[in-house]
């Protein structure tokens, strides 16, 4: 139906941001809402928001704008939302705990359906209701719960091995949060996460904001 | 000495990539590098990497290229990486653990030199030696630490009103782990951290690869 041939990863990367303020929008009972409208909210322009969802077909109508409940499903769509994504998290640590928490994900369709360590004192714990299993039993367990997704969280210099074996257990895409833009050579979809780099552009715009306040002279801000 | 004057977001956004390539540059002992060759490393068009470090004022030199250096200097500068900000963690549940124990941070400048809470279970333990302490305590430590950031990993619900006691007690920048868009009324720098667009992204890669590989006729993926 929609003829989204090279869609920039710019734009792709935009899209859970509609999706989200969408979603706000539904909640206030918004029916409709116009690309200047919506512009305004997300702190954006309505040329970008038009050309943006033009790479997917538009779903906009002149003069009426755009319906929201409409836009919000098919954006949700051209995410992929409607799929089930049966989820591992590898490295049962506090940030794979933290993941093993977060409610959001479910809602999305991302389903944690096992969790994963390699340390004695944390396996048979249950996290959220699932027992932490032995790495011995992830190959097994990916055929048999057709597991697509795995969030790696071990260590820095365990994870591109860990990745390595994910993929060769016919996991399909990995979601990484090593701070490291992870390679490796199988045919798997890969999104690093970089905490760091939020980090740095919230120390940008503290930078920024020091400098047009000069006058205070401290290093330490 | 720069005259970076509105330089957009988004472009804010791609420095801390331009930073962590240009780390793994100078460790490779890579003296210069031509916006070309960079440009295929970071996967990016070399224009794109002109224009980009254009709105700072350029760095680099017809024919020569980025002395690779220079470059991280300079966009660490940018970043605001020579100044030290101390910072703590509100909520020191999994994902409060997880930044505490996040050692990227630190190399950056980004000093956790206090953990709160309000949980008497947790109060008094140790992460990472640091004592975490009950937030009555908040508002003077941060007067007599001269904190500037607050990371917040409260939960959703009490995100705002954390918020808000952070602001007012006179922390300058705000990093929001809560799935929201978080806006109060003070004069604070936010950074919204949104971990499931990372995921959506991902699921939009499976799924265009899924369409692409058709025939399998299986939704769960």
């Amino acid at each position: 139906m929609n003829s989204k041939k090279k869609v920039s990863m710019a734009v792709v990367k935009r899209l859970p941001r509609y999706y989200r303020y969408l979603a706000d929008l539904l909640k206030l009972g918004i029916i409709r809402i116009s690309s200047k409208e919506l512009s305004d909210r997300m702190g954006t322009t309505a040329s970008q928001i038009r050309q943006d969802l033009n790479c997917f077909g538009g779903f906009g109508q002149q003069g009426y704008g755009y319906n929201v409940e409409v836009l919000y499903n098919e954006i949700g769509k051209i995410l992929g939302l409607q799929n089930e994504y049966r989820t591992v998290i590898l490295g049962a640590g506090n940030m794979g705990q933290a993941l093993a928490n977060y409610a959001n994900f479910e809602k999305r369709g991302y389903k944690i359906v096992g969790i994963f360590d390699i340390r004695p004192e944390i396996i048979g714990k249950k996290i959220k209701d699932i027992e932490v299993m032995h790495m011995d039993k992830f190959e097994d367990f990916v055929k048999t719960h057709r597991v697509s997704i795995a969030m790696i969280t071990v260590p820095y210099e365990k994870t591109p091995e860990v990745a390595t074996r994910a993929a060769r257990a016919g996991i399909k895409g990995l979601w990484n949060f090593s701070p490291m833009d992870l390679e490796i050579p199988y045919d798997v979809v890969i999104e690093n996460v970089h905490l760091s780099d939020g980090l740095m552009v919230l120390g940008y715009c503290l930078n920024e904001k020091l400098q047009n306040q000069k006058g205070k002279g401290n290093k330490i801000v």
